[in-house]
């Protein structure tokens, strides 16, 4: 009997955690930190970590669960309400990106940089830079004050657009790299996939109110469970009988969730899966890809110019959205430098390809690098185009609200948990004193 | 890409919930509809789950994780509370099923039904035997009414310490299974782990005394992990350096967490993570071993005096544990009948046998069904013993309300959660109006 992924999976969690906090002082977000564990512990520093078949199942578990935790925080009817310049900028900062690092990768392989390069890799090294992480935005944002303007509102929105349109991107890529298949047909059973999830939404719902209707409001533990079975089960569909990715099917599993009455209590009950195991493996699991070694000038340069790459074109592309809209000027840079930062989704993107063996294992290292360029850069870009400015008046937007409201949800419960435990003691040794 | 692994786990949580809610209306416990559930997917009939290594992994995780949160169940403060009838009965409940398990063992060996049988064998059935689960009497109890007597709290006291005494029997049984060593080495490494945890307690304490002092109570996550690192790293060094089972590093972690200031709140994240993946994963893993064919009429045979030995056993042991502290007549059965069900703990025991080559796989079907036999014939023994019994006057016991508290707890705080969404969302509404 094994036992060494006991030590493992302490070495990860500590590390994640104690570099997360580290990057968390610098402003980063800790997804660096999280980058930078699995680097130190991996084969690029310390060599203490390896891939185990344990710990690369774990971590597709856990994009499964990253992906169904992002569908459930995802309010359809909140995207609704996004309005024209969210749908705008989103849906111009997703094709600038994608043309764009099509475009990139092409002429590098042109250059000879990338040995054994496709048309395909391109392609998917494209739709790697498509998705927007909006976290770091929120707290820079928040710091200068702007969070509540017109500029924060719209690329809140345009966030949330941009995860949905980024995945349908993921899902006719990654379905066109399945072996021998046709655009027609890959495209077809997309739509036949997206007929099978409102179907089996509509069902899902159904059950949910069945079951809220016949429980006593005794064990609250069926909801995440079932929620949970419906994420399996809609992951192992799209790739069974559809040759959509597993991902897909358990964000648009989340998406259900997210419409049922007990959404908030399931996913408070989801983040501990999450946070205490399945992230953390994931992250770590991501950085110990990294080869330093194999970082050789060209690599380095190769690196760079993709990190360019990835924050122009959303510089242009949001920029572009939010000038079709009237945003003026400045205005335009800001939300552009708003939406340039990268995050969870360009990696499980990037891992996709690797295990889909479309992208190449050397891409992994500037991509990595790409995200973490990104987290360091757009705070400073943030704050250079907004230097100067007065501060613009507070705008309406449920979105901000929404987004403070569910990181406090953990801290209040905890809170009233405590009070709860408090009360009882009290209560107890009040009886007893009777 | 393997993604079977998703329709595996779809199975696992949909069948060990639903058989879970079926037992549950026959007042059985979770445990019987989770093995129903393995068994029922398994070779055994369905066949459409075997396992894979990544369950079998998950599963050994499972174990780790129930029994660091048994350890953070139990507060070494109440059990110095639990008084000398406590004691009394669980170290005659722990010591009686222990030397009648290895002697049925024996005997059933001398018979020639145990072929392979090594006297190790016999004590490991023994050691089975010995670990109380007291969910199923404190239902029952409660629905006759008994809960608060003299002899309700007496056996959950009694069920406190029994698990504690088991795990040290298992701790110097496997040890004892180690290749070519002494008793006398042994026991020196046993005591050496205890000062090792005795240390580890020390010092994690005063690691979560700086974090609370240090932080700003924003981020409550790392207290958690910091928990599981504690617990990962204990059962590491455990089996590492001690050679004492990783599951008792695990106990003993719980043991630790549980006197820190957050460990309610720590207890209630690791829920969901046992609830929604390991703790089903392991049942359903163990139901899988279960082979039907091989059931010939001697196994039936040996199993139907295993349980009866089971139960005999702890009548016996428990009984005369009390008749010791002064419980007279009907009442000294009563107790006795309390402490016959076994549950998760045997399991686990029975498991962790099997995977070190002591108990034989012939082995796991006879207890299993001591298993679920108990639990069918708990609650009926239980109605004969109190049958036409006056209910007694309500005995004071912290014990049993600290139990109904912790089980309230979940239903309270999601009550407060859905009261903090509304506030919410009436006072965002409220904020708009004006």
């Amino acid at each position: 009997m094994s036992y060494h992924y006991l030590l493992d999976l302490a070495l990860i969690l500590l590390s994640t955690k104690f570099l997360g906090i580290i990057t968390g002082k610098f402003q980063m977000p800790r997804v660096v930190g999280s980058l930078l564990a699995g680097l130190v512990l991996g084969p690029a520093v310390l060599n203490v970590l390896s891939e185990t078949a344990f710990l690369s199942q774990l971590s597709e578990m856990g994009v499964i669960v990253i992906l169904f935790t992002a569908g459930m925080g995802t309010d359809l009817r909140e995207l609704r309400g996004a309005g024209k310049a969210g749908f705008f900028v989103a849906l111009c900062g997703v094709l600038v990106p994608m043309v764009m690092g099509t475009g990139f990768g092409f002429l590098a392989g042109r250059c000879g940089w990338l040995p054994g390069n496709t048309m395909l890799e391109n392609v998917f090294l494209g739709t790697v830079l498509t998705a927007t992480s909006v976290s770091i935005t929120v707290e820079t944002l928040r710091e200068l004050g702007r969070l509540d303007t017109k500029v924060g509102s719209t690329i809140l929105a345009a966030a949330l657009i941009d995860d949905v349109l980024g995945l349908i991107a993921l899902t006719v890529v990654a379905s066109l790299a399945g072996e021998g298949t046709s655009l027609a047909l890959v495209l077809v059973k997309i739509v036949l996939f997206f007929v099978f999830a409102i179907v089996a939404s509509f069902l899902a719902i159904r059950a949910f109110r069945w079951m809220i209707s016949h429980a006593k409001g005794k064990n609250l533990r069926r909801y995440p469970v079932l929620a949970f079975v419906i994420c399996l089960l809609l992951a192992y569909c799209a790739e069974e009988f559809f040759g959509v990715a597993d991902i897909i099917g358990a964000f648009v599993a989340g998406l259900i969730v997210a419409s049922t009455p007990k959404a908030k209590y399931i996913q408070s009950k989801f983040e501990p899966l999450s946070y205490l195991l399945l992230t953390p493996v994931f992250f770590a699991g991501i950085g110990v890809k990294v080869e330093l070694p194999s970082l050789n000038g060209q690599l380095a340069l190769f690196s760079l110019l993709l990190l360019a790459t990835a924050i122009l074109s959303k510089i242009i592309g949001c920029g572009l959205g939010a000038r079709l809209c009237g945003f003026r000027g400045m205005e335009c840079a800001q939300v552009g430098a708003g939406m340039a930062c990268r995050g969870e989704v360009a990696l499980i993107v990037a891992n996709r390809g690797l295990s889909m063996g479309v992208l190449s294992q050397a891409m992994m290292t500037p991509i990595i690098i790409t995200v973490v360029g990104c987290a360091v850069l757009t705070p400073i870009l943030l704050k250079l185009v907004f230097r100067g400015q007065p501060e613009a008046a507070p705008h309406e937007s449920s979105l901000t609200d929404g987004y403070r409201a569910i990181e406090q949800l953990d801290l209040v419960s905890a809170q009233l948990l405590n009070r709860e435990i408090q009360d009882r003691a009290e209560r107890s040794s009040g009886e007893k004193g009777d």
